[in-house]
């Protein structure tokens, strides 16, 4: 079966509807882009960068709101100090391996002086998942015009690539092939409607505990396709997971909504293993911090609104993974290591055989 | 059919096996007592207090490493400063109503007063859910020897009651009648046994997110069960969890496992509403901070150990809350307000017709 | 020499001028009440409660957001999960002694009641410092009417009574009596102009650490003026501090401007002792969140003109605090123990001795 | 006069004495190392890198504990999330400028690869101060070989260099030339001696607030020295602290021994003004978390001897600052600017006219 994203399979979760694109980029202003670094020679390497562009280039002047939740923080995401400090981003995101988080965080500096951004320093977020089983990262193979690539391709408002793509091209998640995925969300609050969107570097997980809408698909899918080598990667990975929003929320909102990546991320049978980075960012689009102003005019969602956006919030991340793993393909990496892709018609008879599938 | 904890039912959740007890009280040493106040005059009350002794009465001198996690924190937990600080808890836990936190707070350096603590102050570690729709809160009903009661009653190693009892009286969750559960699980991790307890009062959840095992059993369910008046509890609750173990941890340690709570809520359908306090404690009777030592000797678990723990932690959870709802009776309150039990026959017809039970 | 505030010794500390007031009551709004409970008989007590309403009785339905700082958390702060939560507050703010938190707390639930707060539950901040070398702390004598009489008796506008007063009244600081001060700072930031007043309960401190203004007074006044009886109090204490401001900050920067106590407390010899709980918290009362708003329409100051903020947070902690030594009496407490008043003469000489007064 | 360390010029700070070389090297087994780029062809760049080990090589598999605090977030540390959830770290730290903290973090993995560190991946500790007012920061000078020769360069147990050295060469400190400097106390717990040494970058600050030993220097200096330039540089910097102990802390102490060094900072006149990247590390060499061992073995100092750590922090770090100061030689950059040394006579004249030093 070609690979499918959830949705196409005649599956779902969730109660909340999705946006147009089901991606983060119904957001409206959001970017992605990705640089995908698949090849043998001199390296076998499966990795590259996920750019996300909360806004276009005016993000270096017109910073966005955001926050950020360490479910379990055996992974890296660079600029938290100053997100914690400030409660915005302005700059471009990066997404990409463990060992080169610092090259793409570098890039983002360079890229900022290339454009001519007025502000005098930078302090970019960049995130990461291992793809050390499939990939030889010991190369450190990525450089910085890979990084350039990701970011100054990213395009907005419309769909965008998923599975071995970018920062998840040699990824692993509950034992199948893993990589990037993306879903939204659309709630009506007071009668606006928000969107809340998703994108992951899905790199986790056990297959026993891996569940779609409740249904055991781990446990009910078969012993048989696993990853081809011993040690089998488990626990050793991570999950990022960027949620966007337009919905006007202040910084401390938007921690709450990256806390929620967590239940999405459970409803997975994500559990935060020991050897896992699951670090997740929230911001919003619908406020501008400009730097050339003085005070900043501000709009902020009522608490008590807030449980829809968690709701979805939690179903973008929930169903953001599972497009990962519907869409990746197959790879095979260095010394010959296989990781399968979820195998899709499994999946459907496993839905069907627990009454969560027509 | 008479009221009975999940596995008495038949069903179960979770991969790892439970301790004997399936209890917190599977960790040696673990007291818990109860205070149930549930009259209709002189003010309709169904309120109480339940009392955690992580150790018998050395705990005065002889604290237990402790950590928290905040996952939504509209509610109180007292002495989280001092835990933040000190990684340790030197005092037995209350939980009790919204408005009377403060109360059962100061009972407790009155208790260790009236005790002899050798120690000059105390801080400690009181949380609460909102029992405001069943109980008339704001007759603060409780007293100083309600709160003795329970820390006087504790006892440990056997069963607990559960449902309607002690702080959890009055409590509502996904819409049916909520209150105390627990349960807990065991590990084996290099030759040794570990134990992980939870023990929750669960005020908190919307119907439509209730799941069993996976199960969409709030959507299965049938709609004709509900509170008998408006507006009807939903998301205006809370849930506390206590997680204790005898795993050799450090104080960071526990915090990690406090944040898996997070997890078993999810699997359970909570996301962490808007106004619920989703505040979780773990500790760990393992290692010994006697106050009388200059340096104290501890064991600490090797990290990559912590997966098995966090979801035992996660397991035991999301069966604490399942006993709560499965335990809890029928409770008319206040103004004649009902909040129903979870009918237990269609629990288990929802879960036979998603071949999840037998 | 009658008790002078610090400035009416013809000293000062700080580069930034004070609000007309000196004091937390220049923030307009601000209102601020004690309940001084000293008695000999049935028991020697030297306790009280300090009020602080951010706003009047409207704060109820209108909040402020606000932020905290735990710099060593040996004490105890109520509502801690709620602010960090959702960024105010919504009541009126109690400080007391260690044992009483809990009534105090409960207090404001009460008085929300009786005061018909619309809102259904209430996680009031209450905070603490330990009276109990001067005051017989194990009688609990405090009561709820105490704690209502502090509330009910605020007042704004105005002067403020300052060292042994409300909650600060058995208070020692640097081994001199301490208690209550309060101090504030005006800046100009873009033509406008914002106070920061400060409010302290200061029970914290070595002598030999003591310093105003740079110089090291708790080393050049002498070694003859001490506590009477063994062992004297050192380090025992804490020192709660509440930061009011006019400047319209969010609550992440509440956080931040709560941050600068810190440094304000290390100006005077303060490092955070480990028995000692330095807790702050900072409010603004600029912007309203307003319970009926669906979305509330908020300003900012740029984060560039926080800088001014901080020193104006650090230069009112610093001289509330030296208000709070200034202006404490010589107090006798239980079992006849004294804790002696700064000398105020020697304080002068001392600050003359070094060239840093006239 | 040539530049001498503080103590060398007849001053002293703080209570407590220095250790042997007054120096972070003083904690056994701790080594530190620089590599200084200051060249004027292609680029004009005045920056560089220091390596701080905590151990010698062995700290790829015996790890230290560790804790971070961040008073003003206007900066990067990497490694934050794996070091607030493990509460250790495994590689050496470095400190750079702002642009290439990348170019560094990921130099510490392939210095992990080079050396056959068994671990299969690295979270590295990083930090940054902008030196970009010196130093033409947009070349990206920096190389993977600059980093490897700071790590491999790095010596224990004797004098280390300060000043304008390692990535302290282009910085500038309350309006001054400043940089790299570290200083060390030793105090007696129970019959135990402990050392606490300090090593900050620092390149923060204000002149008017910039004191010694509490007398404002900075205002009696003079205003004739200042930066050649405008904008002059006053607080777009930041200060690094890198805090190392051989007191046997288990994580969360070492969080708070982290925290003090704000203490230090404000002895010294910082506020963490808002541009400030104030971001202080802790780390215990005392403790060894073996990655082969199941079970690790440990000690924990009592929390009542903390204290006296806390001001040796405290104190360490404040002289520490100093020594970079007096130290660091008047530097001219890029376009012909110039940051002028302090000057160490005026320094202690002033000093002498407060009576301050003999």
């Amino acid at each position: 079966m070609t690979r499918r994203r959830l949705r196409d399979l005649g599956l779902a979760t969730g109660r909340l509807p999705p946006g147009p694109l089901n991606a983060i980029t119904d957001v409206a202003g959001v970017r992605v882009g990705y640089s995908t670094v698949a090849r043998d020679t001199p390296h076998v390497v499966r990795t590259g960068v996920t750019a996300i562009w909360p806004r276009g280039p005016e993000i270096w002047e017109d910073y966005v709101f955001a926050g950020t939740h360490s479910f379990n923080g055996n992974g890296e995401m660079t600029g938290l100090p100053w997100i914690a400090e400030q409660g915005y981003i302005g700059a471009p995101i990066g997404i990409t391996n463990t060992y080169q988080v610092g090259l793409v965080r570098d890039a983002i500096c360079r890229l900022a002086v290339r454009d001519g951004a007025s502000q005098d320093f930078h302090l970019p977020v960049v995130a990461e998942t291992y793809d050390g089983w499939l990939s030889d990262i010991q190369s450190f193979s990525l450089t910085q015009a890979d990084a350039f690539a990701a970011f100054d391709g990213a395009v907005g408002g419309q769909p965008i690539a998923e599975g071995n793509v970018g920062g998840g091209t040699g990824m692993i998640a509950h034992e199948f092939k893993g990589g990037t995925g993306t879903a939204s969300r659309v709630v009506a609050i007071d009668g606006a409607g928000y969107t809340v969107g998703a994108l992951v570097q899905a790199n986790y997980g056990a297959r026993e505990l891996f569940r779609v809408a409740g249904v055991p698909v781990g446990q009910l899918i078969g012993t048989d396709i696993v990853p081809s080598h011993d040690p089998r990667p488990r626990e050793a990975g991570s999950i990022i997971v960027i949620l966007a929003t337009d919905a006007p929320l202040i910084p401390i909102q938007c921690q709450r909504l990256a806390r929620r990546a967590t239940t999405g991320m459970a409803w997975v049978g994500g559990i935060g293993a020991n050897g896992s980075g699951d670090i997740f960012l929230a911001f919003s689009t619908a406020n501008h911090v400009r730097q050339k102003d003085r005070i900043s005019d501000l709009r902020m969602l009522a608490a008590a609104s807030m449980t829809d956006l968690f709701l979805a919030a939690a179903e973008a991340t929930e169903e953001a993974i599972l497009n990962a793993l519907c869409m990746a393909e197959t790879m095979t990496g260095r010394d010959g290591k296989t990781a399968h892709a979820l195998p899709l018609d499994r999946l459907v008879e496993a839905m069907r055989a627990r009454g969560a599938a027509a």
